[in-house]
């Protein structure tokens, strides 16, 4: 086989077989292929397109191409959940530990930040103690102890989805359905899931920015599912404004211990009850999906999904004194008020606007070795569809620096104000499977 | 500027602008852009093509990456001659001697042999002495001196042309009209050419297959010629078998020093007066065409465009006892003929595979960095449409090393005997201007 070939192949709209997309990856991982030849063939897949069977080769490939995890002792429905990425979301913090105090074993890996978007595992992190990268086995070992593990990746899973993400990045081809599809399901096969919910996010502060791409790119995900026999629930939510209140690390952590104590912002518990519902369905533990909300809703009231996470913390070596008494956070130098000029009803709080901003305060990162200040970010006071007055607290900025009197404006017209109560999206916007 | 949007721009099927394509060739000649960023944009102009005006800026931006030769004090009309490559071609070491004794000015740079053809520059390195390295300032000093000058390219002539298509070559992107068009012209551009006669080869041993790929690139040439204000002819000439009867470095010398004395075979004199009676058109010299043929032919027999291959010879260096006794070249161990086995027509001798075998034999190089054997290659006994009997000599290998039964069989197989006269291909398809 001659890498020459599968690129002229691609380059004139063919199909490549199963042998010819395993040839490209494996020799692709191992640096055998050049990044020149890579990238020209990415770009022919990008505009080409590629059928249902080239892309689940391609996902299978790019799974394999790495360990894959073995999660065969915990039964035939391990689940995973996974989102295409918001501002905000601190939905697998609050959502797994719920699903594992239903006895559904949780084995979850989540990325870093990057860019505008935070990542579980650096929230995580802001637990003083909590150790996210431990290795396979005793992740493994602490499912089978107490139900939950929640880590970062290993290095080497998917290494082929990594290198060709990376390219993707610096050669224009990142906005590919095909592309993107395979690359999130190649990683949660790896990861070692046979049923997957995905949050795939829609808006402003999303990847997809349509619905008519989510749902695109979601029916893509659950053929690949159905090809790769990985059964795959798509849940479109909403992401324009960030999801609950808070944005930063240790300030999500803090929005999650009291979201668990029963304190729910309601996009927040809407997300985390219907993603949560389709887990317990495709565990087996429940059909009726209304009937799953309810037991997630009495795990949280009777505390049990709040125990759970502090097993998990102190599972993990993180100091759950910290939970116990969320005042124990380290706080910003500064917390600013940021108040409305205007009266009416906000109508937009541009979720990557936000998202930006938290980072620019050093909540995120811009390039993947910069360190993260884990106590900034943004606490809104207000969401989309709120009335305000003239003086209303919009919202605090955490900062451990000055705040300018620009960027305090900057930040301000993050916020738009409108007569007329809008209407508002609801968070959840479809269920696709 | 930013590449990433110019390559988005192209991959989403828009035309670029003059900056853009000459931010890029600027910018990737100094290597800052990488090279697979290149080959990314370089496969979507594959895929979704490039307007008159993109070429022709993508022409210019080429050739002004290096140093642009000044031939101005040569007038107006400086002319270049190119071939897009065949086999047993040496109209270039016959036809630029016969035009520099009609008066006019010949400054030829030509490129080496890669793969199954050869190049201008490793035939006439034949001639001991001959050196087709000197600088530009004396290849100039020799045009004004006795009217012609043939060496090797510089290295600094449109760089971009030579790393792109280097590139082009590792990513399956080689056989695009646009990316052909573009190299061919900005080569021509950057030698100091403001009048050009391209000889398009067509069929089985050039790089156009069909007639109808040869016109496309031809129309795009011309176009190129038209918006760069450089006169452009195209004659389209048949190369399913090779040119003249001589394949090899020096066996091509000895074949042209024949030519230049009269002994003319029918293709090959087609192939010269028709190139030859259009350069002279263009340089001024001549509008009627059937006269400028007669021009050429008359210089040939009153031995002035013999006299001035001894000029030009003599005056790179060269030996030209060889040419005055061509026996002085040395010859090969084995000379080998190939006996015909059955009686007929020679219907076929692919032109592509003698250049292969030639090539095998040593005449050519398979890497860049290959030695060439000057003495190897074959000499053609009969050409397509001649009659054959059993027992006639088809053609003689010259060979350093032995040539086993299985390759005197395969070389046999070349030929295609028919029992029918063929119908043949005229050498001059078409004229395109």
């Amino acid at each position: 086989m001659n890498i020459l070939d599968i690129i002229a192949k691609k380059r004139d709209g063919k199909a490549l077989n199963k042998e010819e997309i395993e040839y490209f990856i494996n020799s692709y991982t191992k640096s055998e292929i050049t990044d020149y030849q890579a990238a020209a063939l990415i770009m022919a897949i990008y505009i080409n397109g590629m059928t249902d069977e080239e892309i689940a080769n391609l996902t299978l490939a790019m799974a394999h191409s790495g360990e894959i995890l073995d999660l065969s002792k915990f039964g035939q429905n391990v689940i995973d959940k996974h989102s295409t990425g918001g501002v905000g979301d601190k939905v697998s913090i609050v959502l797994l530990p719920i699903i594992a105090s239903l006895g559904i074993p949780v084995a979850k890996m989540s990325g870093r930040g990057l860019g505008f978007t935070g990542g579980t595992a650096d929230k995580l992190e802001s637990i003083p103690g909590y150790n996210t990268n431990i290795d396979i086995n005793k992740f493994i070992q602490n499912v089978e102890n107490i139900g939950i593990s929640m880590i970062t990746q290993t290095s080497n899973l998917a290494p082929a989805d990594k290198k060709i993400y990376a390219l993707r990045d610096t050669i224009s081809c990142v906005e590919s359905i095909p592309l993107i599809a395979s690359s999130i399901m190649s990683k949660k096969i790896a990861a070692g899931a046979n049923k997957i919910v995905l949050d795939v996010t829609v808006g402003k502060g999303a990847f997809m920015k349509t619905k008519e791409d989510a749902i695109l790119l979601s029916k893509q995900m659950i053929r690949i599912g159905k090809l790769t026999n990985r059964e795959t629930v798509c849940i479109l939510t909403n992401m324009d404004e960030p999801v609950g209140y808070a944005v930063g690390n240790s300030l999500e952590i803090i929005e999650s211990i009291r979201f668990l104590k029963g304190d729910m912002p309601e996009d927040l518990k809407k997300v985390v009850l219907e993603l949560g519902s389709y887990m317990i369905k495709l565990s087996g533990k429940g059909n009726d999906i209304e009937e799953n909300k309810n037991k997630i809703l009495e795990n949280i009231k009777n505390g049990k999904a709040y125990e759970k996470f502090l097993e998990l913390v102190k599972n993990q070596g993180g100091d759950i004194s910290y939970i116990e008494n969320i005042e124990k956070f380290k706080k910003a130098k500064e917390i600013i008020p940021v108040y409305a000029i205007e009266e009416g009803y906000i109508k937009q709080i541009n979720a990557q606007d936000i998202g930006r901003f938290a980072c620019d305060l050093g909540a995120g990162r811009i390039k993947k070795e910069d360190e993260i200040e884990k106590e900034v970010g943004v606490v809104l006071n207000k969401k989309v569809s709120d009335k305000v007055k003239k003086g209303d607290i919009l919202a605090y900025i955490h900062s451990n620096k000055n705040i300018k009197e620009d960027e305090y404006n900057k930040f301000l017209n993050i916020f738009k104000i409108c007569k007329e109560k809008p209407n508002i999206q609801d968070v959840i916007i479809d269920v696709i499977y």
